[in-house]
């Protein structure tokens, strides 16, 4: 290893994955409040909010106004998802400049979700990536790219085969392989985005998106980090998973990779102690589901320090 | 990597670190049930109880009992923890066969558990080694190899520099380096495993103890595998923690590594199923402090299929 500070990026999808996952409504001003907590804590990339059917999730109906709001946040890239190109359009007139789209390998999954083949939704992809404004820009998320609540594992060729069509339709694109279920293991983690890098060299960028289910949260973060991923999703307190995937609850905790990361002595930007209050603050949301073991730890310790 | 299955091994160490940490006295037959029960699980290694002052930890005042019932397990290779001389005269009497001994890198950590400096506790473990039967064998725990709840992080060098003697007295020993908080990051596992290893090849074997506090236990397990260990200690359930190192509850759980190493490809001998019967009794006891989170995990998948 070199002398130089390595440094890595985590993409807070508290907002986002983590709000979607709590059945009471959360109200607006209190989203853009906790946003803003953890923009002063040093997160500068963040999934803030997603367009989707309000019908589907009335968690997301404030999008918009969400999206104004983080505006606001000086140096703030917020990225919101997608499902498909009609709801794109939305996010672009609501002055979004940063889309996550999402789909999904297995088809069962991606059926549950939009009720389109995956097939399907490359095309829709496609047309997301045409209709984009200058300047803005694209992520994906290639959700159960490891393994599926439905059909167990998938293999890493059809995700390298949904990803040749994908990577046609736009390489400036930065990919989040997404382990949905929490099931990846390391070596998987590996394997694929060896291969993945290695096949599409022309990608701008990647991503690992992982769950903390099966308590491999971080091991697998290490894993894609031991092959050069850089940039990871997180959620604050591990709010999350997903409502499409029975079991999938808890992200892995943004505080939990920011303490590895500063331990291991690469730069997060991030200042934990602001960041372990703003998971606090998460933890007390009512109906959620949190997980990460920091924040416990480190009230543990402050507990026995002062007795 | 080759083709061959690779294969590791876990030291249950639930039964000692674990049932040390609970308050309310287990019944020894319970103990044994619950011995009985890891082993007809597959796990072929255990560190079953400890011989330690009964004043101190009276949740241990049952060692001779446990070591004449888990001698009838077949194949059982059972280590028993002793922290001075005096204590594995006790043990040898007893007809345990294995010790494990424990001393502690940092001073404050070992002067807390047994009132002695590092280097006293060097000359007494020479002596236990003196001391041993043909035929029994030895283990050694480093505690605090990483960190150290009272002074924080533990250099390489003190390890190394502790190391040195205790090597002298034998090196027909596998020395397991403790991550006595849960502290330690997969940095810093991988730089002193390879660093120990490059300085004494002739030290018998290596094992990794790690707990699971801040999250990273996965973490390091896998870091410490790719540095060539294959020798992991891991409790029941996330049963455990150290009675001198505040904070320091949850080894990394048993049922959590045989999940990853299973889904790596990796035998362990352990059938996962059973592990998880065996982890559910042991999260029942009153008093029990755990972790883990396959066992929920599976738990919830289970609800969700069935209903």
């Amino acid at each position: 290893m070199s002398d130089a500070v390595q440094s890595v990026t985590i993409v807070e999808v508290g907002p986002r994955d983590g709000f979607q996952s709590v059945g009471p409504f959360i109200p607006t001003p209190h989203k853009i409040a906790l946003i803003g907590r953890l923009h002063a804590a040093g997160l500068r990339r963040m999934e803030t909010t997603s367009f989707v059917s309000p019908s589907a999730l009335p968690q997301m109906a404030d999008a918009a106004e969400i999206v104004a709001a983080t505006d606001r946040l000086a140096g703030l890239d917020a990225q919101v998802l997608v499902p498909t190109a009609r709801h794109a359009e939305r996010a672009f007139a609501a002055g979004a400049t940063h889309l996550s789209a999402v789909l999904s390998v297995s088809e069962r999954h991606n059926m549950g979700n939009v009720r389109r083949t995956p097939m399907e939704s490359v095309a829709d992809y496609a047309q997301m990536v045409a209709m984009m404004p200058a300047g803005a820009a694209m992520r994906l998320n290639l959700a159960t790219a490891f393994d599926c609540p439905h059909v167990g594992r998938i293999g890493a060729d059809a995700v390298l085969a949904l990803l040749d069509p994908l990577v046609a339709a736009t390489a400036d694109v930065e990919i989040a392989l997404c382990d949905t279920t929490g099931r990846a293991d390391p070596a998987q983690v590996r394997a694929l985005f060896a291969a993945a890098r290695d096949r599409f060299p022309e990608v701008r960028g990647w991503a690992f998106h992982g769950h903390d289910t099966y308590g491999l949260g971080a091991a697998n973060v290490l894993a894609a980090w031991d092959v050069g991923i850089r940039v990871f999703d997180a959620s604050v307190a591990g709010l999350g998973g997903c409502p499409f995937a029975p079991g999938a609850t808890g992200n892995v905790a943004t505080e939990d990779l920011v303490w590895m990361f500063d331990h291991m002595g690469v730069a997060s930007g991030i200042d934990l102690d602001r960041l372990v209050d703003a998971a606090r603050a998460v933890a007390e949301l009512p109906g959620a589901q949190i997980g990460g073991r920091v924040r416990d730890a480190l009230a543990a310790r402050a507990r026995k320090a002062a007795a």
